[in-house]
């Protein structure tokens, strides 16, 4: 293993949806990089991969300590991100550009699809004996990555879902009635799970919380809720666009016909539907006999959950400590890897990071341990005691 | 008419859809009263005038300092709103209550259907020969109270909304496609114009605003939409809930088919239908004849708009002021009214209260008057003026 940095460019990318964090990860990179000697032009990848393919780059040298300061607090993916999901052939494609453009650091910055296209760039370089030190940055409000304790942009969305819910549930407490909350998460119930961290008082929502870890029985959703009903008058539920019945299957599929993805996925994000298809089933059965339907209600958060400006300050931390951190590995020998972030301290809560193999994360999920659920549709106290140091200080509400 | 405050009991109440700001107001009305000698007691109605006629009523006066400050910053309406419309015969049970509990001060903090409320008890009362003091205080996110400046509970919203198409544009940039934003406002588009407030650099979105004070057409909107996205590659849109067509015909009904309200209107709040319908408008006309949609997303912003947590500091001001000006005003005699704010001050931004009569106010809705608007699908500079001083501070991103 060669030693130190090695002479060349360094190109960096974002990749997938974005988050209010990724483009502090991005100045990670960037103010890693400037400490090291031997790189001789930063790039950015316009639009990831795809513009990488397509000679599609600016030039990040010069960026200076106020413009990556505020890039840090600008959400979304300032260089623009990508769905491309890349294959072998595709990979070969990207490697031939690194080539071209003497590019010798390759920095990544998404979840475990864009992991996954580091591994095969990664792979490719190593069988044509080209020194390209590979590097994925983690990123994504799912949570769902291996090896992190939990993922940069993760406690940013959590943030907004908890704050988000806070105020729903008071405002469903001064017009009472049944209020369904569609919250992202394809697979992995975390960041529903964080709309846990609105509650302060009894009686504070979200009463139900359903996670794709979860089965969801639609009958058994329809008894929670009125049982919730007839109790406090009222019912605020936090439910995961992931969720899937016993046997895995997308009940957002089974209930709505949609336009599916480059992976053959039904589009959840980006439509009201799951949330209002909830509502409707609602509305029917808990309508009594020659009765008025209850109030019934429905919001999708939408991508206000990954882009709304209000960060987490642990998230921002991390975020650009973990950019910072892949560029100081690689620049110290030709390694490759991602980045992990690892709790060290709980009271108070601290972290730092390491760097794991590409293999330990490309294309894998991690889900709700179960330590983290209570019964069918709620969360443990030992998530609480997760979750609650990353989201940074949240409002308390006055109550009457 | 008599002068000085009257002895008796006082009692608030809160109505509508709550806002940020609703219990700043219900805090200022509390320590207007506090100064004023002659008040026995402080009552709140849970659940607005419902809960009046049904003795429902909780004590304030006792209410500390640091309790009301507190309430200051909690969105929600804290004493419960309510939904109810009181016609003639329920205006009379809300008097014999009034009697009954010895109230002779009635502060009711809503919108223009509040303020018809507050006019019909007046009369009730006047014909009586009781001495009753009503007074309305404003609140509305829709911010279409005549008489007013701007209304209570607007500039938070409109902070909201500024903050999120900003944030949203942002994400729409980094993976570029079409993205509907759907905004509240059954009557009236300013809550959507302030969506041009997100605006700082060429290109940045909302590309296009309809609002309901211009006809809205399906075709010419499918047009705009194309022409933007061949122009940038993008499209962001802000559509309020109440667009209609040249009939005035709501074009929310025309799509959806949905619940209505105790008045006869369909649900559009608390639902995704609107913007779901008009993304597969989009996809069904956008595409092109043997190719693929485009990339359409649709967001409802929802109640997050009337309730997260992020005040407007002017309007936390304001909104306090208005409901002590009212209880300050009520002292002085034997008067009835609505609070209206006036701007005073330009540059730096300044505004003062002025009590002005119930029927001003009652049940009329105030439009974006035609100078606030530019074309049919975007506002001028005129309201961009009007509307930047209240929603405060705003975020600047970086450009890569």
């Amino acid at each position: 293993m060669n030693s130190g940095p090695i002479e060349g460019n360094a190109v960096i990318g974002q990749s997938g949806g974005p988050t209010a964090v990724i483009n502090a990860s991005l100045a990670g990179v960037i103010e890693g990089l400037k400490s090291v000697g031997a790189i001789k032009q930063i790039l950015g990848m316009h639009h990831g991969v795809r513009g990488l393919t397509q000679d599609n780059l600016v030039d990040l040298s010069n960026m200076g300590t106020a413009a990556l300061e505020t890039l840090c607090h600008t959400p979304s993916a300032a260089l623009g991100s990508t769905r491309d999901k890349p294959d072998i052939e595709y990979c070969k494609r990207i490697f031939e550009s690194c080539k071209k453009h003497d590019i010798r650091y390759f920095f990544y910055c998404g979840g475990n699809d864009s992991s996954d296209a580091c591994r095969i760039v990664n792979e490719v370089s190593n069988e044509a004996g080209y020194e390209l030190r590979c590097f994925h940055v983690p990123k994504t409000v799912d949570n769902d990555l291996m090896e992190n304790d939990h993922t940069p942009g993760y406690p940013s969305a959590a943030r907004f879902v908890a704050k988000a819910l806070m105020a729903d549930s008071a405002d469903n407490a001064s017009l009472p009635g049944i209020k369904v909350n569609i919250i992202m998460g394809r697979h992995a119930g975390f960041l529903t799970a964080a709309s846990a961290l609105a509650r302060n008082d009894a009686g504070d929502g979200p009463h139900l919380i359903y996670m794709p870890e979860v089965a969801f029985d639609l009958e058994q959703f329809v008894q929670d809720v009125a049982d919730t009903y007839d109790r406090l008058g009222r019912c605020q539920i936090a439910v995961s666009e992931g969720i899937q019945d016993k046997d895995g299957q997308s009940i957002g599929a089974m209930l709505i016909q949609g336009e599916t993805d480059a992976h053959g996925n039904v589009q959840l994000s980006g439509s009201g539907a799951l949330g209002d298809q909830l509502a409707n089933v609602l509305k029917a059965k808990l309508t009594p006999s020659g009765g008025k339907p209850p109030r019934v209600r429905a919001d999708t958060l939408g991508y206000m959950q990954r882009c709304y400006p209000d960060q987490s300050p642990v998230d921002v931390y991390e975020a650009r400590g973990a950019g910072r951190f892949a560029a100081e590995v690689a620049a110290q020998g030709n390694v490759d890897g991602s980045v992990a972030i690892v709790r060290t301290g709980d009271n108070p809560y601290e972290s730092g990071f390491k760097r794991i193999e590409l293999t330990d994360v490309a294309a894998k999920t991690r889900h709700m341990p179960s330590e983290f659920l209570r019964g069918t549709n709620d969360v443990s106290d030992a998530f609480i005691e997760y979750a609650r140091p990353l989201v940074g200080e949240l409002p308390r509400f006055a109550k009457i």
